[in-house]
């Protein structure tokens, strides 16, 4: 059996006065040494070869009308889709320049699901100019859900980086909120997804999760909070049960520790900041943000819009080309065994 | 004015089958390389020796009867006070070496206090093991505030490592109560004290706090969560009005970025794990604690007694080596301004 034809990946602009169009050209230039999936941008022809420019990079820019073009362009120059469109104002972000970004994103995520593409990579975008447009999401990752007709709890964000990869099993809420939140029955939900995940996308047979603590050391045995015990055991028990790979709970502190970090694949963490701090302290330059259980792949570099430095050449590509690759990578594995 | 002479360090042992005595002799090795003040064990000769012949390192141990014996030994051999021995079984804690290890933390603390030490390293210890004993401390930092007479909410714990410097303004509470036990008087009063230390001991005449926020994304404008607006602002305000320089509250999972920890001297966080997982992703090896607003000079390797791999030659000496490096720097900068 000869591997499927791979889709091109479709891409969201993000911000257009944020780093992500120069990000996007740049990451196309280094395509070949990077072995990456061809990919298209989804709008913002002018904005893109607006950004090249003063990015200093020789990346032409070429209009395709059908994502199937994307391919046999990609050799030669950046594919963008035709649609939505606008001017390079980096640094000045304005409501014209967010109505793009979010007629970028819808468009790509519907390539995705529509099967036109071959997963969906998502440029920065900034979530308070979007809301002001009546977006309603909390943030891109809710959005993609939704187009992809799952439901926000069996989206789970994974943040991946070349040291570590975690997930946040309670994301936006107060951090006093976080104790109530958590049930067995949302840890196992999460954890089954993940391990799927991690089976179908990232070509792991056998995924080995650790479940993070709540407390600090795990709560020594009930002197300092009791969710160890009561609500984290329990979703261990029930996932082994599932035949899934599962250990903890680990003390926070301990297991990102560099000789700890090799036991696992996938930390489970109960709080954003358990799961962010340590990715963004040892994979600043190089984090994804991949949504799992979709039916779809949605990958994202894991930084913001950086208005402050977008047209200054300052900008990093790591995590931008970081993120076309795991797409690119969890696509192939979805084309191979469906 | 020359520089009165320095007091040698006084070391407690810890639990003579944890990694503590071996590092000490290893340490030792190394003193002229790694630049050491003198130091002295407190106890512990037999132990010394035999954790010396195990790890197969040249450490010889010269008794001594009085701490200002411990200088002119130094350069030939590791001092050792005579005081409680025992015998050397790494890996088998036992009662016998709770008792060496309690023995030797309150010589070495009572050393320091009454002036005779210029300041206390501790070994790693076995917390549950001492309070078998009747330790009614949660952890050394503890016992030595109360040693040197200073209330338990004054001595502030710091862990510092070659990426940075972490302070947790709350410590083992269980997650849920970390919003109830935050004030904006005791965010105060904690980095007053930091901040004071960094100035007195540690060498930075203006040293720049950062304080982390509580929530994720600093609860985006009490979007999740108030305790930003309630409690860190008026806490920032007051300080700056006293002259300290301080930042915040910053987004915990952006400040321990690499990008970010140029950005300041110490992070003070809200909880235990904001201020661990960071380090000991970055410094386990390395990681020293120390205790801020005592009136004697206190440090220790942040590591534990690691049972499992004693008197195997395999744990690292580097948290044990930073350890008695800082506590020199400290007492000598102490020295030249008394």
């Amino acid at each position: 059996m000869t591997a499927p034809a791979m889709l091109p990946l479709a891409v969201s602009l993000g911000d257009p006065a944020g780093v992500g169009p120069e990000l996007l050209t740049e990451a196309w230039t280094r395509r070949a040494e990077e072995g990456l999936t061809p990919f298209f941008a989804v709008g913002g022809a002018m904005v893109l070869a607006e950004a090249a420019a003063i990015r200093g990079i020789a990346a032409p820019v070429e209009r395709i009308t059908d994502p199937a073009q994307a391919a046999e362009v990609f050799a030669r120059a950046l594919p963008v889709l035709d649609h939505a469109d606008g001017s390079y104002k980096p640094g000045q972000p304005d409501r014209a320049g967010a109505e793009l970004a979010l007629a970028s994103l819808t468009e790509a995520a519907r390539l995705a699901v529509a099967g036109e593409a071959g997963g969906v990579v998502t440029g920065p975008i900034a979530k308070s100019r979007l809301a002001e447009l009546g977006f309603a999401h909390p943030g891109q990752t809710e959005f993609v859900a939704a187009a992809s007709g799952v439901a926000l709890e069996d989206a789970v964000m994974m943040l991946a980086g070349p040291s570590l990869r975690t997930v946040p099993l309670t994301v936006h809420i107060a951090l006093a909120e976080v104790s109530g939140a958590l049930s067995a029955e949302l840890i196992q939900r999460r954890c089954s997804i993940v391990a799927a995940a991690l089976q179908r996308d990232f070509g792991l047979a056998n995924p080995r999760l650790a479940l993070a603590a709540l407390n600090p050391h795990a709560g020594e045995d009930g002197r300092f909070g009791s969710e160890e015990a009561q609500i984290i055991a329990p979703a261990i028990a029930a996932l082994r049960a599932l035949g899934i790979t599962v250990t903890g709970p680990h003390p926070a502190d301990a297991m990102f520790a560099p000789h700890a970090r090799g036991d696992y694949d996938v930390a489970l963490c109960m709080y954003h900041d358990q799961a962010l701090i340590p990715l963004k302290a040892l994979d600043f330059d190089n984090g994804v943000n991949v949504t799992l259980g979709l039916p779809i792949v949605r990958t994202s570099p894991d930084h913001g819009t950086a208005f402050g430095i977008a047209g200054k050449r300052l900008a990093n590509p790591g995590a931008t080309i970081a993120a076309l690759r795991m797409a690119g990578e969890c696509a192939a594995r979805r084309a191979m065994t469906s």
